[in-house]
């Protein structure tokens, strides 16, 4: 395992699952669970535990409303945190500062209100800093994306 | 200790000591602290232990930015927690939604923006509830309240 | 009656009802109606006088808009009161500010927006703190919390 | 007495007094005192109920963050009240929506942030509806401030 | 005609028409129509000498967005003006600030968010300031919604 | 007279100077007064069409809190007309909201909140789409900040 | 082509198709494709090129959420830009302050969130500054957009 | 080089030299320089080259109020990207939005407001996943903060 996705509801599947389609189209090894900051702290602390020992080098951590899951989970590990604010109440401006506002020395590398696919696509992205062979598929991918682009411009008819 | 304050960071012990003097104000014997939910949350863990152990009934927590310290607290006891978002940005906006809007279960008694003072009240207040001691010192702070607003009414003159 | 959930209309039932339900299942005697702060102010004076002299240890009061309720009621008792901020415009961040931003003096347990079953969680936690059953049910509520976790993630082969 | 003045706190003083300038520039009996909606209630019915006595025709009511005195006159009297939402924190934004967001059948006229010399110029319109005389003075200093604007203009040599 | 309605826009009427419901309950006699202040700005001014050689007494003005109907009125006329933001964009929050935060010497009455019906009410309390019948009815109708509130509270059962 | 730079107070000045400054380096002929939408309607009225008939095209309205006065130019002009919120209160949001949120068939073209340089280069680019020379001063300016962003970069020695 | 729009995905179209039709109504030849600043920044670049050399006066460009598309086009260009902020989340404040609040010397002109009639129409609006046949169809639609006003007043009867 | 640092101004100097003091700290080599997506975009590319050419492995990129620069640089290459939003304007909220609602594919690892330090910190823990010697230093340094905690709690005596 190389990500461990953790989201504090199982209602936050749907859109989490977008996280796990990525780090799938991208071959990378991933776990995807459900624990919550406030309700199963230590499950939190054994998580990160066993993830840490299987090898697990970049955790994402999903919550809504007073979303602390992602600054619990930096605050146990020294391995990059990416943290998802789901929009759970008020538009997701809760999470997104809940979890952006973090104070010194404990990091979590946001992503946008429900930017599932972007937080795996940064864990590709971290992890690919020692592995040649994600990079290179992440070279395709952004020329994928921008063909995309082309094609839908070509549709307009313009 | 019926009481158990904690505080993000020393640098929040200007706002916090408001709370220290309302609890003393009442005679109410408690303790203050530093403990980061992001820094050291095993250190939060055992205080929590602690002062439980040594009959507090009561918790504060007070910090700023993404305030996990309260919803941290929350996590690890059944007592009351009061949550206190200080003001360290965004004018405090983003402590008291961090603060306040908890998931289901794990629920903390928020104050104002900066509110140290309150919170060591609604502290009193919950403590009151058993105490009739208490209570009748806070039917009597009610009225000094009222005198100081009638006090500053005849100072104006009206 | 231990606890007195007031409402600003009834069109707040359908998110008051959990609150209820939560008090039911702890066993706490309670009484819930509709009382508004602007409407009949003074059927809220006699709902607290009343609930006061019938043991009530806490007040629950639930507000949308420029929600006063809960302040109205902090003015009037020396009980800690609850206030749940209702979202009836503004995604509620009005009735959120309206309730948690309160005075020194006059606190006002402030839950998150529409949290109604966290404002019976809270009240059945202040009144555990002289009634060792009650905190014994809020220990195993908490840990049954944490199975039902488990047991999604466990449903979700994780 | 045409205008009553409440504001929660004296503190208030430096802001308020711009109300009374106005007042007293137009000729409209006032007074001006210290009431808060949460640590005086009773003493905000009273004064409302003598000023109506003494034949007051508008309440203007100033208060900062849960800006609940506004709402709370209003609640009491079915004369116009206005409010003045007061910046003591989040540069206003709570007491704004603490004072204008009212609930169907108890509406208060709201200005802007801090704006107490429009609240006693509003009190004094509301006043010139059946006072010829009052109306003409209004109509005088729209044209003073017209003429304000010019001077300006013409010191800028433009 | 006592009360002129504006709105900006014939889509702004199923709202806008709760403030005529409460203005023929009153039995007050009023006009509303359209008039943009910014794509017919003549039509307003217009509207406005109209309205007052017709002893018009208070305005009602409507708008979304940056609602500036309502200061586009109060430019011209020193009778009250009450302004009401319409939820056309930002849940409202864009013509909230629009129509409340008004400059020094131009003050606008603003009500909240599709706060149409308590626009028409503190019309009527306005005018009711010089006319004891209605005012009377005022009295009438705040006895009328208390009642509704205990009807409510008898059909909760409590 | 190419453009008209129009302000709601001669308090603007200070960050309305910048505007001016902008049109005097690209050689563009103005006019800066002080003009109230609020205050002075007439006057806006009268500069605008004394303005289009000295052959202004474009027009530059800036106000602080609800800032009406882009809007109320754009009301009576088919020329461009630019906006510039400025930062009296809420930290400019109100201003920002009231000048970029016009309904279809107004548009004001907003800058940023005290963005009365770019408002300027705005008018310049306007006017430079029939104007050669002053196109040409433009490529030269942006070449002079790209040069000026690498002096400085060289001063950090990187 | 006198105008060229560029939207950041084809989801963009429904809204955008407006911009479209009120530039065919003036008449004005215009181009209009996808182009993403984050996916294909150099098609962006490139289609600014095209459209420059073939004598394009006003660039559009929509987005959404952290809405750089507009500031990417004015980066590259001396012409006008005008940023249309769409609401893809949180309401489209969050488009509407990443497209107005550009730093000095590289502005946009921003309309509201959605609005991309008048984003077409402020493209006219600076296209006629030097084209007196347009200028002449925008006084024509003025007086068009007023009477429809008109025509909707006296639908209403008033 | 492992970390380039760009900023959008030399005055971003102050808040943005604690993420270079960080790097210098955990022996990490990096480059800081000025460079603006918008005066500067074709800097921003060729720095982006170079540095990846150098063995570049991740990006820091900070500016305030419509902050694109971050979004800039992801949209360049296809290592991580960490955003750091400045208070410029509007408390750093614009600068938040701007830099953390990026759409999907593009995604940017957004810190605080303000949050250079946690910029770099996260720089470490990224290129820590390839190195076992910056993760040691990570794990001391976590300790570290740990400490300094209890320092801080024993130096208030509790």
């Amino acid at each position: 395992m190389k990500v461990l996705i953790l989201m504090g509801s199982d209602s936050d599947l749907p859109v989490m699952k977008k996280a796990a389609d990525v780090l799938t189209k991208f071959g990378v090894p991933y776990k995807m669970t459900v624990a919550s900051a406030h309700r199963t702290p230590e499950r939190v602390t054994s998580l990160i535990k066993e993830a840490e020992a299987a090898g697990c080098g970049v955790f994402i951590a999903a919550a809504g409303m007073a979303a602390h899951l992602a600054g619990a989970v930096a605050a146990q590990t020294t391995k990059p945190v990416i943290g998802v604010p789901l929009n759970a109440s008020l538009n997701g401006l809760d999470a997104l500062l809940a979890t952006a506002q973090m104070p010194p020395g404990v990091p979590v590398a946001t992503v946008a209100v429900d930017g599932a696919a972007n937080a795996a696509q940064l864990a590709v992205q971290i992890l690919a800093v020692a592995d040649a062979g994600l990079a290179k598929k992440l070279v395709a991918h952004k020329k994928e994306m921008a063909d995309a682009v082309l094609k839908k411009a070509a549709a307009l008819g313009a």
